[in-house]
């Protein structure tokens, strides 16, 4: 694996089901090497051709990893899911490797915590992060909502009627919601960026960012 | 059930697991009258008391789901997990129940395309979704990475050397890279828009929209 | 597969138990080619020889139905029994092929909503059909009963003893029963086209077709 | 149980399954007294209330089955499905109660010959008969196909168009096909009974009996 | 197998457990000509080179019987433990194909009931017959106990002490007690036959012949 | 459990599966109090009322032993069939409890030793036994067959042709065959002691003692 | 909790297996008041009485753990032996819950570093700890050895037969194998202090210590 | 196995889990010969080339034992842990093939009892024996602790302040406590034999035998 497909690092990524598969995919088609590993033969024979290498091992045994050349690895993602022991295995074998950027998936805060405890670098937790995400969609009128900082999100959401025709600039939405106005979707086009100058239509989709409850007001008095 | 604790519509959730929990717990915490349904005892209990009503009842059941009075509600989510015969029942049983905004979590794309072919108003995959979303952070500089549309991402990134003591303005970031700083985060305080006399520092972070592609080269290239 | 042995087309059989079973063998008896699949090895090498091909497949893998070529099928039967997820899958799959005719077995009436709800043309039922069709038989005289359309009924049943030696033209059955009887067996031969001028004998068995309830009460009143 | 609620003898249906399910509802449907007995308190649950009197309890157990007064019911139903033992243990048990009319449902042929070795009066194989009967229609025009006899069969099909506008005499379809037509379903009507002087027309439905082969004939050139 | 090895005729032997195997291996000893059945491969590697055929197959499926020409056996022994299904099965396959003396192990009454009701040539029941004969042993001072005619027993027992140098003759046994000394073992040696000369003497082990109750007396006063 | 019910000691059984029920059964027909200890609440449930006592308890427990006060018990079977580990565990735990004669049921010979070396005073193998008993039935003329000694067999069998209408005198079985003939039973009659003077029909039923091979023989050739 | 039974600290021992088992029985023996906890109700029953209590809770389950007080306990040990997932997930809400002295049992070398990175106290490996202990004592003379410190072992052994009736002066043991006789034990008694002046007779047993080959060497040369 | 690699005897090891892969590893370690026998090939995998053999063989079928020439071996461990049945199988057979020398490992003292009872020379309960030895550790100021004999103790402890810059002989430790100090080990060396002018200083680690009582008092007093 001396040599590098592109500029990015390689990244092994260990556990191909739903939430290491997609992620496999994503970075292998942006061009970075990746190493598949994997317990289960089926997924193994899903992903070989989609990714630079897959190979069936399990992770767990640290010999294996080892003879993987797992440590020559800057990155890795765990993306084993439904059962803990093998998560934190894994993930503490990594760490014995010696490998400087560990990401880890947990299925519940007190396994989060045990990845965090163990020296997992990040700890990412996939259904309970969507679930308090859509939170936000199944009540209001927003289209989708990302929390990207504590206390500041942002939002999509459709136009208000009474903003028809007239520019941001005329709306002055900053001043009157506390939120700004940073993206503009006409029907039928992509966003494109919001100066003071772009007028507003009915039908339009606007990003919206600033404070969480400012953004959830926003939205839900449109 | 018939008086509403606030302004928002009463949603039920089917499978309070990881992701419809974390969603319940957001509802009821932003005001929403919730009524919890699962099949197990223990998330029943875990439950009771974080949530309007929680009940436990087999949702495949289209006599019980009639009987608890699912049909009043406006919205609902179904959460279920790992198996996609209760969760596509369930979902089918809503539907017949006339439920007019049914949210569904699908594990993958073919449980996703049946939910969408039954009827399912909202179809979320955590796990791939998160997947792809993680690519993007592993391999670069970037903090946080949300496609909110197609070809049209929010990144949150640290702010390049070079910027350091120059407004934004001056840096002429959107000329450059074609990409709009719509946020600053100082160290120690929150985001807070920016604007073109934005003094960017070096430990800033910065929110940063964008062609999907142009976010993230700016966000490497610093 | 681009011959055809008869006149009839191609049928791709998926679940090869008793139902699917059945009807695959009597298809290639009569002459109508039959690709057969099965996940489970030992029903394979049961219809191997029987069938034109019968292959070893997961039909809930879109890509190894597509390498098959099921999306050159005219007709599709979906057999399989047990595990609803299963059948839904696949026949969610047979949809995206674009075949045009697909058959799949219901074990339930919520089962057999969703099939219909994701497109499947038809959707049988056989333990409730059979079920249904055999309690005419348990309590009565009838012999067999198949209800043909919404309140109309064939039944065949024994002749009553009253008719024996008397035309069906001096019976007058169908102004006094409201009923027609369209075919009648001797004994030691098989069923033949009724005349008015058939004579009945006791111990002939009658083909009787009419309103459901007066095919009944002509069986039991005899 | 002394009393009875009509004219019909009261049945007993072990098993309440998709078979012994729609068959008992039916009978109760039609007036008949019906007991009906599973081991799995689920479905008795779901069926008590729908029949005359439902219990839990494993018909294997011959003290049981004594104590339930079994022996004093005339008919019997053995609807168990998948599992052949308790099947064939139940209806030995059955006979050895003296029951004089017992029906067995079988999932195999060599079931259903060992349930005919040991005494069943009656054994239907409700997944194969209904897997030979869609096989006629899957690759015809047929409607509906019921074999009433071995060599003699019943089909429901679309009347042909060279027939629009002319009587059933004037067609003389027996004497070119062999079959008999003996019921016209107009559209948005029921079936009629037919005579020679009925006018079929183009789109009309036609119920045919005649031998096996040319009703497939008749139905396939039309 | 067209030689036989010696007068005896060949037996099949489906099931090469405790029951099964013991059989067969006495068979084999005798010389007798043993196809050994067991679709257990652990099984049939341990019978292998101890019987004269041994054969991995199921034989529920009729097809693979006929195929080892299981129909030109005369004698077959059913000792399938613990599943009746399979045991069941087996002997109706063995029916079918006309073996004239099928001997069949049952577990339980109802099971040996089954299994004569289909046609099985003689049932035997191990686990109860041991059971009930010792029964005898465990409180009595009898070595052994077989009931080899309704009510006629032989019993094993230790000679009495009053006995101690006199003969049968003297002894009188037949008169007092309405049994028969039929065999007499010495310390040291096998049975012998007893004639009225015989002498007993303490320690001796009498084989005594009679009535059932009688032989317990006997075996108890003494 | 002070008082006796008859002269015969009480008797701990232990599994009430076929031996053990069976064995139970026999001795409290037999008048003899029996303990009877199931950890299978079904078995205790059917045997309550046949037995003294019936319990419901897990025997590898000692302390749950000893509390049911197994140690006053004189006698004691262990029927534990299917379970080595339970079986081993039980009859250690009586003998520290200090029974003086202890039966244990083995399903192998390793078994057998096992419960031999711990101190069970005599161990018994069902399913090996009646195999080797059958397998002299299997092929012969015998009815029966028990070999009461090792080299010593009793035997049942029909009287040969040759033997019609002579004394026991007269024909010399003693010295032509080496066997002696302890029994004759006519049709429709029981067994009765054999003398001389006895006249052998054809149709009789011979009880035969002696050499293992010579009453093979003797029932063969005759 | 509030009176201590002794000088000790009170123990929460979670996991009343084996190990756990013998370890709070033996705290209790010893006047420490016992808190045990297992998730098992027969665990939990075996053990009331004999600690001063002994609850059934889940120790995975937080909540459960802080409503039982736990977190006022100053000393726990984690006694959970098979389930890597159920021993980390307890150890780490009990480090949540602030406990200062947490003794965990692992079953392998990388659960053991496990418990060590979340931050368990000490550590214990039973089975491999033994294996090694044992393999010393299986192919040499040695009666017992502990490996007190890394190097410096303590074995009990046989005395030489060229060491009877001279004294440990006498023997210069320490000079010519580099090791100590720290302790006498005479056939009969216990072991005493020994000192120059101790005889030493074939047949007594000494306490040796030393450096780890060298008490080898030692006991293997006597 | 002619040749043997070192003064020591071969080992044949049965069971390759924690405490006999433990015990295997030390005696490969040591030089000596070991066999490994396990029936499960990923510990056999996992073994090889560690240990002189180690074949993957089922240790309850005497045959295959037999084969393996297991009965040349003077010495065997049986490791087997979790398997009550496999540990007194295998422990039967070895004693059936004559092995002068068994250790045998147990998970319960009934356990235990059987394995002595049978024949087994040692019996070693890891889990009970550590869990005893950890107790005493948990609550007091002991480094470890061993119970070398019944009532003698050796123990590892930290030195007491006041005994800082004093001489073992002006401590006068034996005759104030009844203990006697083996062993001292100073901060960075290892342990070393104390004489009575070892000067002892705050900080050292003690090794002190004795009274198992006076141990304890001696290492909680400091």
């Amino acid at each position: 694996m001396a040599d590098k497909a592109n500029r990015g690092d390689a990244v092994v990524v260990i556990g191909l089901g739903r939430f290491g598969g997609a992620l496999a995919t994503e970075l292998a088609a942006r061009g970075v090497e990746v190493l598949g590993v994997d317990s289960d033969s089926r997924n193994v024979q899903e992903f070989s051709g989609r990714l630079t290498h897959v190979v069936c091992a399990d992770s767990t045994d640290s010999e294996a990893m080892t003879q993987l050349g797992i440590a020559e690895f800057g990155r890795a993602v765990v993306g084993i899911g439904t059962d803990i022991e093998s998560s934190v295995l894994t993930t503490s074998i990594l760490i014995d490797l010696g490998l400087s950027d560990i990401w880890a998936k947990a299925i519940s805060r007190q396994h989060a915590r045990i990845l965090e405890r163990i020296g997992a670098h990040h700890v990412v937790q996939p259904e309970a992060d969507m679930g308090e995400r859509v939170a936000h969609l199944v009540t209001g009128r927003m289209l989708d909502y990302v929390e990207v900082d504590e206390g500041y999100a942002l939002v999509k959401t459709k136009a208000p009627g009474w903003a028809d025709g007239r520019t941001l600039a005329e709306l002055g939405i900053r001043s009157r919601y506390g939120v700004t106005v940073v993206g503009v979707k006409k029907p039928g086009t992509g966003f494109t960026y919001a100066t003071s100058e772009t007028v507003v239509r009915s039908g339009d989709t606007l990003l919206v960012a600033g404070d969480t409850e400012k953004t959830e007001l926003f939205s839900e008095e449109t």
